[in-house]
């Protein structure tokens, strides 16, 4: 189930974030529930607004750790143009990365850009072919949600065939549109029906995407497991997804293993632990890893200030 | 003097904001020394993550209170467009308040969006004749910096015309643009040459912004005083400037008390006290009024666990 306090909570991103930002982007005001009962609001109604610190962002994305969100105040902006969808296949990873950096320098905000692997690609084929050739060893799928979308779309697949794209396939209806965007939807249900899976969440600077999904190729054959990586590459937030086979001991330990490997790997390509799906439980060891020592030292000093006897979410989010 | 820190530590805005969003929108990491001497770096170099609590934020418009900030990291964006700029004359506010209404609700994105009053106006006539008629009650100043600038500036026309406006100028190159946006640059300067003077920063709610501008007439009205409303009409970001003469006790005295019953004025139209100029020393009794009791303990027990020994722009933003 995903609620508007959950996507709240944990500042939850998604497909359209290279345009639109992160849930923070939208939220003006909250609610909330303190610790010690107390009820406040803050934030405000108006877009813009300085007055004091801005505790709505404190709040958002604290996965609870902080106070319950029990109300939020949102921007809305109008719906969106009828979009153009861009599919391109690219021969290897390196003809993608070049993709990725000309279309983040041209000047276009597409509002989906997103990257599958070689390894996403297969499953997907296995699952419900939708005829991706087997010299395919990357694709980025792109839309353009702006007035001017059959422009930019058509700009997309020229710095696609620049990059030298094997083929690049461009919506004219909403029904190609979405027809494109279905190898999308499929990846992580086709990985998931390879085998266990643990699904990763980094972030690394746009530049670094293709040195990330290459660590993962070597991560994945040091330890005999299937990778697959898929994500949003307009934000270099990437979804290493392991596949193993949870009644194998050996299996989970090189997966557990991979998983964390992984997750280094990011911090090393100057990157984040975690680029929207949060710190939890399953990263609870990580968020030190990540933050300077002072950052954590403040961490700990604002969960001391804001719920002293760890009422809330105990053990989740924040180091202990 | 305009420097990156400044407008990091008061969260700057400006006239690009109904398109940009604020300072704070572009702060990716920061390098912060803290009351104790320690020096931290908060966020990352990425442009998603939601690793932790997002101090980057706590810092950013917490106009020296908490640290200093010796370093930022910012997000950069491609060169936008060349503008088309339109200039919409009104007979009066209600046909300027329908524009800003139908203009926001059009899905048009415009890059400036700016508001002038009648006051304003005649200010401005009065320093260099731009050759605004006597019966312009107010002006509209929009800019679009799409790629589909000229169709969203023929757009914007439209709805100015069909919001009954007087007359409506649109550009046709560079200089034409720079030409039309000549007014808002005169707006502080005229309004400066006609005594002493004392600008406000008010934010509300974009439906109430002519229920803002009527109010503080009444206020000028009132009070014997000129008071010229010039700003953000796309964000709700006013500058009521309140001119007076600074030999006259009597109108000293008339001049903060119109300031203050604005700033009131803002908060019972359901504003903030300060959309981007911050709260300052001019502001520091009024962060309290907008906060709720709770929201300022919170602002206190932050204040309190940063910078116990209060050392840091002591008096300044935070209430005390």
């Amino acid at each position: 189930m995903c609620t508007i306090g959950g996507n709240v909570a944990t500042n939850a991103g998604g497909m359209c974030c290279v345009k639109y930002g992160v849930t923070a982007n939208y939220v003006l005001g909250l609610e909330v529930v303190l610790a010690d009962g107390r009820v406040t609001r803050v934030g405000r109604n108006t877009v813009k607004g300085v007055a004091g610190l801005d505790l709505t962002r404190l709040f958002v994305g604290s996965e609870g750790a902080l106070g319950v969100i029990t109300e939020v105040t949102l921007r809305l902006v109008p719906s969106p143009a009828e979009p153009r969808t861009v599919l391109a296949t690219f021969a290897d990873l390196q003809g993608a990365g070049s993709a990725v950096e000309a279309i983040s320098r041209a000047g276009i905000t597409p509002s989906i850009f997103e990257f599958l692997d070689r390894t996403t690609i297969g499953a997907i084929e296995a699952l419900s072919p939708l005829g991706f050739e087997s010299n395919v060893g990357a694709v980025l799928l792109l839309q353009s949600d702006d007035k001017a979308a059959k422009e930019d779309a058509a700009a997309l697949v020229a710095l696609c065939e620049e990059a030298g794209a094997l083929d690049v396939a461009v919506s004219d209806d909403a029904d190609e549109s979405h027809a494109l965007l279905e190898a999308r939807r499929l990846a992580l249900p086709a990985l998931e029906r390879l085998g266990d899976w643990l699904l990763d969440d980094v972030c690394v600077p746009r530049a670094r995407i293709v040195d990330l999904v290459r660590l993962v190729e070597r991560i994945a054959d040091d330890e005999g497991l299937k990778i697959g990586v898929f994500g949003h590459a307009g934000d270099g937030n990437m979804h290493p997804t392991v596949i193993f086979d949870g009644a194998d001991q050996g299996a989970r330990r090189a997966a557990r293993r991979a998983f964390d490997r992984i997750t280094s790997a990011a911090l090393e390509l100057g990157g984040t632990v975690t680029g929207e799906h949060g710190i939890g439980r399953l990263k609870s060891s990580w968020l030190t890893r990540e933050l300077d020592p002072v950052a954590s030292d403040l961490h700990a000093l604002l969960k001391q200030a804001f719920d002293p006897k760890a009422l809330l979410n105990p053990g989740v989010a924040l180091p202990r």
